[in-house]
């Protein structure tokens, strides 16, 4: 091991390096990449120099998330302890599933998880687990959702038209997950939003109310802390008294922005929480951890039990359940994804989480003052919110977008909301400063200019 | 991160140093743990010095995997090349959904993809992805051959009795999938096997005809390549007849010993997988790459972006398709799994791999004529596989094991098979040496008289 921690070391000091010197990676068409990198796997080994170098070369021309130039995802920047954390998760090589294999680890993951449910105002029977996404995660809320409703699913399959709500700007995985779990697509419906990409919670209870006239089975509701595009948040109170009413499951997807349970300052955006029967919130973006390291919590953790337990005699060999993680997990064999957030936690504590999540808010905020300030752009996206939309002297959000990457600008992507379309800045990255939120205009500016795009 | 990096070095050298040490951590009684480790999370962050001891605390007492006394599991020990690659996937920190973000590592992703379609004689529409374990990656065949079987599910959901089979000593994920993907466990036929733990033609045979008697729709067939317990090898000919005939999807998981693809000597163990429709391999089990890097392939691309594409403008935001991974996966964000793998394929080349696939097969002929010629031990697995199951002088294996593993001497399990019960020795740890097997039956000999087991 000794030899490749050194070229670890080594190659890790070229990245520090290039994140530096070339912040944006100049891109490789597809048509080209197997031509420029050696990428190929051959019968024999390659040598070490030659291994070196290619590595050297790959790691170069792979995006740069972790620069002052990514603005591109919902995720970006790097906090160090976090990243200790994941290191030494690849180091360790538990899988997660028992207490026999993983040790300590499991309390590690059982701490943020009872940690988290408090925090939200969850009780006493509450409890979590890790999945691999935040796609996984809504699947889990559904799949519980369902088997909660109707558990005779589980066993018999399914066998009634059961119903699933969410919004029309919200993630795509609800959708997905319908078709996969076997209720299909057709038995989701997409609520209206409103101006500000909110769900609007008459237009759910008119659909439920037609869907209950039509003999439908109304089981899942899901809310949205942080949309895709524009950052949005539910009003979870209002959604909540219409679940309650039609007993309904209510989810909270915080994938994105759920991290906001950190701040006095921001947690009013995500009022109602407690009154939600699954939450999910992936650490891997506001919080800033390496990918991927989502959670999902419940009220009841029977639930959990209910959908994902399964005897195995031959893995599970300790007695004490609690603690052996697979029995509640939708895997079997599982990296370890706790370490690296709480290594995150434990060294900069709750406040500093707090922080993180504030900071980046701060920085949405001189993003938008900055747009508001300047009559060449327009604004799209509203307070309380880390993504940024915009458009810049009318130049289409795509070409800007697509000419910004190619020339390797910066790296950042667009959206839509009705009928606009826009370039979509996103604040996530808390190792940023304002200086550089300023530079990301003046790039674009700049860039404009230069070719030609006013 | 310069200086958390230097941490991550001091740390590392404390785990490998305790590797040797210390190779089976004094396991912590659940009821103790939060008494023995700070591992509590506070408002207030962790002073330096703290965390350091504690992060030292808990990597000592976390179970080693990697040590020559870790037989516990289907994976261990650690291969320094593969363990370079995903710490430098940790660095990089991309997700792989788009080209656009991910580059070169999606390229990595697919090299490997399409190398392990042609090595296995899949056609040119062939392709695959990555998922985050064995069980998802039996999920995604099972999605894929419902949705073949009848399209009309993912939008409208299931509506007729569809049934898989599978053997009684496949992996439990096959039941556990039926519940989540809406066919319902009780949709799983369970085959019965043969005195090596092989699936029974003849049986399968039997049932497909008593379902579609009873007006039932088979759909899809699970053979397994190295089951959970034995390590048995089912006759992927012999089933796939029974597949063609009856017009079945055919997977063959091979989470646990699908890597004699790689074996010259061995990969007549599964003879016909090329009429297989789809495979799956953890490349984390016998090439020893840290977990998880699971991956499925399948003989025609069109089912995977049939059960998992999806539009989604603000992601996929250049044009070349084949590039944007997302589309084919079961998740949307999605860590790099496929870099540990690449780096090691790399630098050992394929004859590399091959070395350390037969290199267990080895391991596993030293320990069962260790077994063999001595009569205080009773064998219960089979030759060709890399499980060996046995019993000592009758001492209970459940008793054996849990003694074993209290009293930090070895960490290996048991499972059972018909009426019996053994200690199920696996030698996945390519690293380890033929002194290392012996060392192994010496401790348990040495343990049961010390401990009076006799």
């Amino acid at each position: 091991m000794t030899e490749d921690l050194k070229l670890f070391n080594d190659l890790v000091e070229l990245l520090l390096e290039e994140e530096q010197q070339n912040p944006v990676a100049t891109p490789i068409h597809t048509s080209q990449l197997y031509k420029t990198l050696d990428l190929g796997l051959n019968e024999q080994p390659s040598i070490d120099a030659d291994f070196k170098h290619t590595l050297s070369e790959i790691i170069k021309s792979t995006p740069k998330t972790a620069s002052t130039s990514f603005f591109n995802q919902l995720f970006g920047g790097r906090l160090s302890r976090a990243t200790l954390g994941d290191l030494l998760a690849v180091m360790l090589n538990n899988s997660m599933y028992t207490y026999k294999v993983a040790g300590p680890q499991v309390g590690i993951e059982k701490i943020i998880l009872h940690k988290i449910c408090d925090m939200i105002g969850y009780g006493k029977e509450s409890n979590g687990t890790f999945a691999s996404g935040g796609s996984m995660t809504n699947y889990m809320a559904m799949l519980m959702a369902r088997d909660k409703h109707d558990p005779s699913v589980r066993n018999k399959g399914v066998h009634t038209q059961m119903i699933a709500y969410t919004s029309e700007v919200s993630h795509y995985s609800i959708a997905k997950n319908a078709s996969f779990m076997g209720i299909g697509r057709e038995q989701v419906r997409f609520v209206k939003s409103d101006d500000f990409g909110k769900m609007i919670p008459e237009d759910l209870e008119n659909q439920i109310q037609k869907d209950l006239k039509d003999g439908n089975y109304p089981f899942f509701v899901n809310a949205t802390a942080g949309t895709t595009v524009l950052g949005a948040f539910d009003d979870i109170k209002s959604i909540s008294k219409i679940c309650k009413k039609h007993n309904l499951w209510l989810h909270v997807d915080g994938a994105y922005c759920g991290s906001v349970i950190f701040s006095n300052r921001y947690k009013h955006l995500i009022n109602g929480l407690e009154l939600s029967d699954s939450f999910s919130v992936n650490a891997h973006k506001m919080l800033g951890t390496p990918l991927t390291c989502s959670i999902i919590v419940t009220q009841d953790q029977k639930h959990l039990y209910q959908s994902f337990s399964n005897d195995a005699e031959y893995l599970y060999q300790t007695d004490d359940d609690e603690f052996n993680l697979g029995k509640t997990s939708l895997q079997c064999g599982r990296r370890n994804d706790a370490l690296k957030l709480w290594t995150l936690w434990k060294s900069f504590g709750t406040k500093g989480l707090e922080s993180i999540v504030d900071k980046q808010f701060q920085l949405a905020d001189i993003a938008r003052d900055y747009i508001k300030d300047n009559k060449d752009y327009t604004l799209y996206s509203f307070d309380d919110s880390i993504s940024v939309c915009f458009n810049y002297k009318n130049i289409p959000a795509k070409t800007l977008c697509t000419l910004l990457y190619e020339h390797s600008a910066l790296m950042v992507g667009f959206g839509t909301f009705g009928d606009n379309e826009f370039v979509r800045l996103v604040t996530i990255n808390t190792t940023l400063k304002e200086d550089d939120i300023l530079n990301f205009f003046k790039v674009i500016e700049d860039f404009a200019i230069e070719h030609n795009l006013n």
